[in-house]
């Protein structure tokens, strides 16, 4: 594709969204539901696809795990049709009434949820990512411009036409609700289209995700890192910190919610140290500290500056002691990404000040960090997980797809009626936004 | 200042915003108090630094209309102080609980809202501007960075530091909840500081506006075009319709939320117009029409196509006769900025299709476009008006200045326990979100 057609990509898309953004729920529940039936009736396409793919990496010596997360097989298939059937069950994020306000005698204002216009969606390798991303957002009434791993081209395209071709058959969907585009270049040219795509969501590396973060004037819905802690205080209970802290690590290494450094209050350091360093060097996990935590069990290495600040995404950690709470605090605020931090701690007051005091999406009080996740959460499917401070914070689901509009209802009222000395007064009277709008 | 000092103004302000999102409610209305007072005991002092900023700019020849908008007096300031009483009075916007769930027994989630962070306010000539932007930022617990008009630059150096001394009184209040900057270099160098600011919240002419917008990573909340819309429907009322279009148009033609294109469907305009064009001729007001518009009302220029995009902030309008309700839609999602458009019709179908389709922060039905504002919105005050996607849209209050955190309460759980062939499941059920979060 040439660089105007991602512009045209780009405006096909804006046409599609504002058709999308008044599509029924039981249209697009049907839509949604045509897509998992054609998904699960095309599997050989598909698998062939996915084949093709896989030789080529094959070819190109690309890492085992890499591999491992680009092959289909039967079950991931129906996986992925049980994916979008889930979606088509979450509540309709759309029309919903989010207040409603008398500003008169027979002046209404609804302020009413809408979908965001023209989704812009760049994922790694996994084909997965594909129907997911889809059908949140044609559940949400927005459009979707997916760039998916160069691995898994063939199988993304396969998925893309058998999705398109099956809504298409769904009366009322608009075309072009789920394009795809290929190439590096077109993502440098998707990233100038602030006119036509409204919301980025980048999944991927620190360095991509930053990347894109410093290229585009369009929003963009995502974190780089994830740089998580566990903090274990003076009045933790000993085994149940142990158990959350190791599952906060081991559970996943490889996760943006794993913890990457250990914060441990000086009055128990020296009595849950030796048992950390026997449990996570029984798993091979590397293990770097501050001076006193060195001094305490000479076995760990010792930590250089940099390793505050790291994510490792691997079976390394760091752990530093700390003089107290405030101390725990401030660390974390400095040092974390504000994505997701835990305290293990008996004392409510302390956990309570932990909670209200870290800065990060997630705040936890004696549960593992891994815990930060949309469907743990209940959102029924996640989008992505957000370390920005605007739109949508923690792990999103639908609700971070939409943004609202103000509604208001009057019968000729002018604003010169209530300006100068003789004003009508606004009553300015909530009503009970308990309805849900008449729109849908 | 320095390029280095602007960095640490940011993070003085990161430190002082850590503080200021747990300040209890009452702490933040006492200091609001304090604020309003020390701004009325101290007009005298106000005065006289306005005084030199209207003597500067009179020697520099600065319009009329600007000067009057720069110059103080006791019930201006006054004025100001009851805007930050008013603001007092507004509900906290911060630690409500948004939802809870039980994601388990004895695991539990809530979403509670909470400040963004730091907040860089650009605004231009208007010292009033300083007390409003910095008490909303103060109630949503956000430190705030403000840039004001070098024309106001003694003025705005005054109140700050008044108020900064009247909120040092209050125990409890960090320093540097509310700063200054003074050059452009400064604020080009604030542009950059994504570490330490959260938003942008600039004011002032499209091209200022677009210029932050094109020059950041960091989120910037407003607009910078205000091209609104009225719609005459085939089956408005003529009276009606007249009077709410003279409005929008009139009511204060500088503003934002005022009428720049008229569009008009092609069964009344014979009808309309030539009222129209009688009524904005008494009131001096330019028209320009298509090339129907001037087929009916010889006397109405025609139009260029730059006419369409153009935002006149004056006693100008564009007029376009339109084929039907659909192409009355179409024409203001492609010609409109997405702020404030009207439709004027007694065919409650229509108005419902029109306020569905438009995809525009505020949609109106038979009421002039003049209403969208914070105020009248019943906001209470208003930071600014969005035309963003995300975050927040319309007229934004307080309820714009807040983000949320997941809080996740448990006693040990570990995600290996809900993970594999025995997993323990989920509850996901969701409790009320009644009761206030204990953190307030």
């Amino acid at each position: 594709m040439s660089a105007s057609s991602v512009a045209e990509t780009a405006e096909r898309a804006r046409s599609s969204a504002l058709k999308l953004a008044h599509l029924n729920t039981e249209t697009k529940n049907r839509a949604l539901q045509a897509m998992a039936t054609a998904i699960e009736s095309n599997s050989a396409a598909i698998l062939e696809a996915n084949g093709q793919d896989l030789e080529f990496a094959e070819q190109q010596g690309i890492a085992k795990a890499l591999i491992a997360r680009l092959a289909l097989n039967e079950n991931k298939i129906r996986g992925m049709a049980q994916g979008i059937r889930s979606v088509a069950k979450l509540a309709d994020p759309v029309g919903e009434k989010l207040s409603a306000m008398e500003m008169d005698e027979g002046l209404l204002l609804y302020q009413i949820t809408c979908p965001i216009g023209v989704i812009g969606a760049i994922f790694e390798s996994r084909p997965d990512a594909v129907p997911q991303i889809s059908s949140l957002c044609l559940k949400s009434g927005n459009a979707v411009i997916l760039k998916g791993g160069t691995e898994a081209q063939n199988s993304n395209r396969v998925l893309v036409s058998i999705m398109n071709e099956a809504i298409g058959k769904i009366d009322g969907v608009p075309a072009n609700a789920i394009q795809m585009i290929e190439t590096r270049a077109e993502v440098a040219e998707m990233l100038h289209e602030d006119k036509n795509i409204n919301l980025i969501v980048p999944r991927g590396s620190n360095d991509f995700v930053k990347y894109i973060q410093g290229n585009t004037k369009i929003p963009v819905l995502g974190h780089s890192e994830g740089i998580c802690h566990c903090y274990i205080d003076e009045q933790a209970e000993l085994q149940k910190a142990v158990k959350v802290v190791l599952d906060s690590k081991l559970q996943y290494p490889a996760a943006c919610n794993t913890m990457e450094t250990l914060l441990i209050h000086q009055g128990i350091a020296e009595k849950v140290l030796p048992v950390l360093l026997e449990k996570f060097s029984e798993e091979q996990v590397e293990l770097v500290g501050c001076e006193q935590v060195c001094r305490i069990t000479p076995d760990i290495t010792l930590a250089d500056d940099s390793d505050w600040d790291t994510e490792y995404s691997d079976l390394k950690l760091s752990i530093k002691v700390v003089s107290d709470l405030d101390a725990a605090v401030a660390f974390i605020n400095a040092h974390g990404s504000g994505h997701t931090d835990s305290i293990l701690t008996e004392n409510r007051e302390r956990a309570e000040t932990f909670l209200r005091e870290v800065d990060s999406a997630s705040v936890l009080w004696n549960v593992s960090t891994r815990f930060a996740d949309g469907f743990r959460y209940g959102l029924g499917a996640e989008i992505g997980i957000s370390t920005n401070k605007t739109h949508a914070r923690g792990p999103v689901g639908l609700q971070g797809l939409v943004i609202y509009k103000y509604q208001l209802i009057g019968d000729g009222q002018t604003v010169a009626e209530y300006s100068g000395d003789q004003a009508r007064q606004f009553t300015h009277r909530p009503l009970s936004p308990d309805n849900n709008s008449s729109n849908h």
